[in-house]
């Protein structure tokens, strides 16, 4: 795929011509989702080309059957993974005697894609001569919709070019999908019973094992130029699992036929009666028909780009990047519900099984905490706090901790780990870390400190007893250390002392004793019904804080840096830039054992250190260590460049920032590791944004005060963001001459540009 | 499964009375081989109870699709493993209309299983009533022919006991067989063609992938008491991998009715038509008769007894012990072809693939090499030579070294890499000393250098370079350092500086530079040839001896010990007699990061080095890192206990060394860890022999001359073993007063006594 496959456009991704081999990656970049369901770019009509089918509802998984070459203890047995959801897409049509095709038309042009990431909808058109000599002019756009969330909507118009046409309608529901990933080839879905009633048709199945009830329903009207005909199916043909409608129609040459088609799920997370609540959800879309339904999809994202749009002037494919990054996320997660969270490929895609990750604490959290109201993010935390008990289940029973200790899983759905390697399920234990840092980082940025005594501290409380009981006493080193851990450079295995985790660890240690003191002085009612409900005493308090006042951490005086883990500087110190371009990308090339042993970093790890606790260290400090690490690091995840960026931006090292930020903003669109037919990278996106907001516009909040030190890449003219700071909106806007500030509200703000204090006025414009 | 199960008894192994519960394991205790194939102790007749079936073929492999959980590069991908063979035993049987199985019958009583170990047979023998009120007494002897070993006989043997019977016998042959261990549940045999002549039937078979050829052949004869009836089958039914016969008897109430059945394989390894093969093989069987046969059996075990047997007075379940796992190695490996080797669980289950491990090497050749001539020991060393290439391929194409490197596998079966687990596969790389270490021992102990300049130089050639390109210059340590491995104790992964791996890694480099200069001088044209073909230079050779002559080794100068890895003095040093009991065996209990971060060794890892390189270190250093390890030592390898057991004996702490002894001489037949239905430990069983012959002995051998330094355990009277050194059989019987030699031989012999020199004549018997 070449950087020309997306066409360059400040706010839709468009394709144009149609090619077989893109139609996997396409399917994956034109996904909707509306944050309750998701959908990818399949075709609504029959394709027998190649294909990767995907229908996505929001916290609906199914705990697939580990499958290991090896079973070690400690595994869990299933791998909870989001699940193909049934099909309410799917119209196969017929065309005079017919089935269209792409795959098997004489010929295709014009195909067009067209996601319109300002108004929320996707549309695709084509002009097809089929086998049979009919020609035709087809379009279809699709959404779903953002306020209606359990709503689907296709308008799928033809237009004969040649001769009339007749067209025979086959829209359905199918729940006899199945996974591409599913281990041992087995269905996930009972189908339990079907309905249609006129122009409405049901398929009620079940998750096997997790049994969450799920009706999917279609309900389709049949249009002449845009008016509505009066038809109900000829034909209806039902299975246990699938029912089909067929409608047929006569068009003449140059008129327009079109089938609208309402779909969607009802689950019973949400609904008791997931039949009746799908009857009841059809009316309310009927209610307000096609138009209206596009209306507030408009309005809804009109109102979505206004808290979290960012411009970018002079560069119109970093503009469309960094949007496409800011509508996914949008798309992936809305916030409304804490039962849910942010699967590395969110809805495009069934790759890491569409669950859980650090990313959402490390990368996502920022993004939604300074784009949405602060509930958003306080979903978010809740969604751990809710899984705490989980947590301390997870390190009790499989990994032998004890009272209370709680070990957060690597990969979840529902709170149970799900993922089986040790050296990531049992030793990447840092993951605890950042969602212990996510509480900190909430009331950083929000000022809302009683998320804590609420909920927060009980979740501190269970990570630091897991830091205590983990850390063990060296008597060698007189010190505590940490063995046998995968640091967030999942190039090193069960090394000792990663300075990330041990870092993290002691931080963990000292905030949660900290708030704990704090939470008995302000709030001593939640201080003792928590500290009686998790039976902490003060000697185990002071047990906590030997280990964290007394924790190792291996340096190098001589370079003057952090050592990432113990013998580091034991490596074959050959720098990413003198490593043969043909070894890269080492993931690809080079067996695991060798890339264990060598000194290359897959993604920041003492530097995400540094990003996370950066007035912990000097600049100075950063320097060499960013200097140091930066050299070794090959950047094979895509979490890893946003950390560099920020960092190389506050060093000054402008075009190195501006290098990072180019290697995510465009990952997908222009497909740089030829894998986004599997689906795009949801989480890293929010990666992007902080490059943006944190790096360029540098970006703080210090003492509950923002700080910003605007920059600019030499190649753009300017840009802006917006941030949602204690509920009112500042817009700040850098070009290369000054700083602009805006702000929506009503109170004045104090800001600090480059240390000096600037006070922005409501709804004025402040320059600097 | 307690400790009566096995009667007590110098020469058999018996069980008596019928217990569902023990079918799998007895069916793994008493199987029977003779180094071409193997059996399990499957009944012949059908079993509807709990079974585990296995017929094996030595050499015939399939190469299964490797199932992992998450690929890495590297990995492999197929798993060779050995194959559950075409059955050739069955046999069934209908007494007077009904169907005996003793899973079935009303009563079952005086059911015995007796392995004769001195004369190579298994005899099953029971009485009992049917349902249809029949009662019977059933008598089955069966044996694998050590001389003809294509060929297996049984004798079946029937006498009802209260009323006249019908009884029809139902031979089968069969291919339809599975594994069950497949990864996939595939079917690894493709049948080809059946015949049947006469008694006579062939069932060819090959395997899919590999298309090894075997045809499965039986014939058979009914006798009335004894004497053979001239009986043709009445009925033949065959499909397409099955032939079964059928012939009808009545046999008066005390009178003897019986089967005999001459089956086995002959493969295609061996034939070039492997049915006329058969054929050919039947006619030889016949020509000798059953008695004849079992006469010839009882000879060829009786010669390996007169060469291997180990005699214990005065504790019959030791002499047991020792005699059972002499028998199983001499069943499993017969030494006779340089294709073939030893798996860890021999021919009695699926476990380990059968395929070859690094046990070959480090515990199996040295009872081979003592208790047969040195041939076999040196076809084991031609094995690897003849998949030195192989050797090379997979340490360049899988794991990206250069120049001739070669890495022999983890587990193989042609000399590619079977194993998927990247702990194992790519870091537990000190396999390749072990293999280098056996052909130093194959010259220490026959004295025969022959073997280096013609194969072995080559094999030490690619093991030495592997070492110096795997070993890394550290200028932090300012020495060449080995990172990444996983030493002989599996529970760490990924450490550095094993002290086991550079040991021998540095030994290997200095002995295959001291084997070139030595066959440089005294076999100049092999030198030359050798040199030729592996384009080794100067340079290289000075490039070896820096790495070997600047290896780094962990120490600690305070406990006066080598660390077995960098940093093993962090870990929490909580000795195993402190460990709570519930918590054993960890491999069970724990999870493996917790494994990974204890102290506790699964086998002998620095131990290890010292029994290699015994005379590198002085007695008291033994006795330090004896100490101190030994209390970390969890021996959950079965092939742990015996280098602690004959370091202990050398320690003078004998009872420490008979415990040792004790753990691994009767694990199978005491069925320690519940799993001997799996198969047996036959690698380990060598282990037990060098307990005895080098840990209570005490025998090494020092510049060509054998050494004894004879302890007792204070629980036996005496006991003896035979050593063949140099071509000459040399008695030992140890008591607590006395050490007696006897040497059937030609020549003096000079042999040391703890370190007292002793002149040991022909046929006379020495008392020291």
């Amino acid at each position: 795929m070449n950087q020309d496959y997306i066409k360059p456009d400040n706010w839709s991704i468009i394709e144009e011509g149609f090619d077989v081999e893109s139609v996997k990656s396409s399917e994956s970049i034109f996904s909707i989702g509306n944050g309750a369901m998701g959908q990818r770019a399949n075709f609504e009509e029959n394709y027998t080309g190649e294909t990767f089918q995907g229908s996505y509802i929001a916290g609906i998984y199914y705990p697939d059957k580990t499958r290991v070459g090896w079973w070690k203890n400690g595994y869990p047995k299933y791998f909870a993974k989001v699940l193909n959801a049934p099909n309410w897409i799917g119209i196969d049509i017929e065309i005079n005697g017919e089935n269209l095709d792409l795959n098997a038309c004489a010929k295709v042009k014009n195909f067009r894609r067209e996601l319109n990431m300002k108004e929320g909808w996707y549309n695709r058109s084509f002009e097809a001569t089929l086998q049979n000599g009919t020609e035709i002019k087809v379009n279809i756009r699709r959404f779903l919709c953002m306020d209606l969330d359990e709503v689907g909507v296709i308008n799928y118009e033809i237009t004969p070019l040649n001769k009339e046409a007749k067209i025979i309608y086959k829209p359905y529901i199918d729940a006899g999908v199945t996974n591409e990933d599913a281990n041992w080839e087995e269905k996930f879905w009972e189908p339990l019973e079907t309905k249609d009633h006129e122009n409405e048709a049901f398929v009620t199945a079940q998750t096997f094992k997790t049994h969450f009830k799920v009706t999917t329903f279609m309900q389709n009207s049949i249009l002449e130029n845009g008016k509505k005909l009066n038809l109900s199916p000829e034909i209806v043909s039902a299975t246990k699992e699938k029912v089909q409608f067929i409608y047929s129609v006569s068009i003449a040459k140059g008129e327009k036929s079109s089938i609208q088609k309402i779909g969607g799920y009802t689950v019973s997370l949400n609904h008791e009666n997931t039949l009746s609540g799908a009857e009841k959800v059809i009316k309310e879309a009927l209610a307000k028909g096609y138009d209206l339904l596009l209306a507030e999809q408009i309005e809804t994202w009109s109102k979505i780009w206004e808290m979290s749009d960012i411009t970018i002037d002079g560069d119109v494919k970093a503009q469309q990047g960094i949007r496409f990054n800011i509508f996914q996320l949008n798309q992936t997660y809305s916030g409304k519900d804490s039962r849910l969270n942010i699967g590395p490929k969110g809805f495009t895609g069934e790759k890491y099984g569409g669950s859980t990750y650090w990313d959402t604490e490390a990368y996502c959290i920022p993004f939604y905490m300074a784009t949405k109201d602060q509930q958003v993010a306080r979903n978010l935390l809740t969604y751990r706090y809710n899984q705490l008990d989980k947590a301390i289940e997870n390190a009790e029973k499989n990994l032998g901790f004890k009272n209370g200790a709680a070990l957060y899983p690597m990969v979840t759905m529902n709170g149970e780990e799900c993922h089986n390697e040790w050296e990531i399920t049992h030793e990447e234990i840092h993951r605890n870390g950042a969602i212990a840092f996510a509480i900190f980082n909430y009331h950083r940025f929000t000022g809302d400190y009683s998320y804590i005594p609420e909920k927060g501290l009980e979740v501190l409380i269970g990570i630091a007893r897991f830091w205590h009981q983990r850390a063990n006493f060296s008597k060698d080193k007189n010190q505590y250390v940490i063995l046998g851990v995968t640091g967030p450079n999942e190039y090193e295995n069960n090394v000792n002392n990663n300075f990330y985790t041990n870092y993290i660890a002691k931080w963990c240690i000292d905030y949660a004793y900290e708030q704990i003191q704090k939470v008995s002085l302000e709030y001593p009612s939640d201080h003792k019904r928590i500290i009686e409900k998790v039976k902490l005493s003060d000697v185990e308090l002071q047990d906590w804080k030997k280990v964290s006042t007394n924790m190792y951490f291996a340096k190098s005086e001589e370079l003057g840096i952090y050592l990432q883990q113990d013998e580091f500087l034991d490596k074959d110190l050959v720098l990413v830039k003198d490593l043969d371009k043909s070894q890269r990308p080492i993931n690809q090339k080079w067996s695991w054992d060798r890339i264990l042993r060598s000194p290359y970093i897959k993604q920041a790890d003492v530097l995400q250190c540094f990003y996370f606790f950066e007035e912990h260290f000097s600049k100075e400090e950063l320097q060499r260590n960013f200097e140091f690490y930066e050299a070794f690091t090959v950047h094979e995840s895509s979490l890893s460049p946003c950390v560099h960026s920020i960092q190389a931006a506050k060093l000054d090292k402008m075009d190195m920032a501006y290098a990072f930020y180019l290697r995510t903003s465009r990952l997908d669109l222009d497909d740089y590791n030829k894998e986004v037919g599997e689906g795009c990278h949801i989480t890293s996106m929010a990666g992007t944004w902080m490059s943006i907001v944190e790096g360029f516009g540098g970006m703080r909040v210090k003492d509950d005060t923002l700080h910003f030190s605007p920059k600019i890449p030499k190649e753009w003219t300017g840009y802006s963001f917006k941030i949602n700071f204690r509920n009112q909106i500042l817009k700040v806007s850098v070009n290369h001459k000054e700083t602009q500030f805006h702000l929506e509200g009503t109170k004045n703000l104090t800001v600090f540009v480059n240390g000096k204090e600037v006070n922005v006025a409501p709804n004025s414009l402040i320059t600097v």
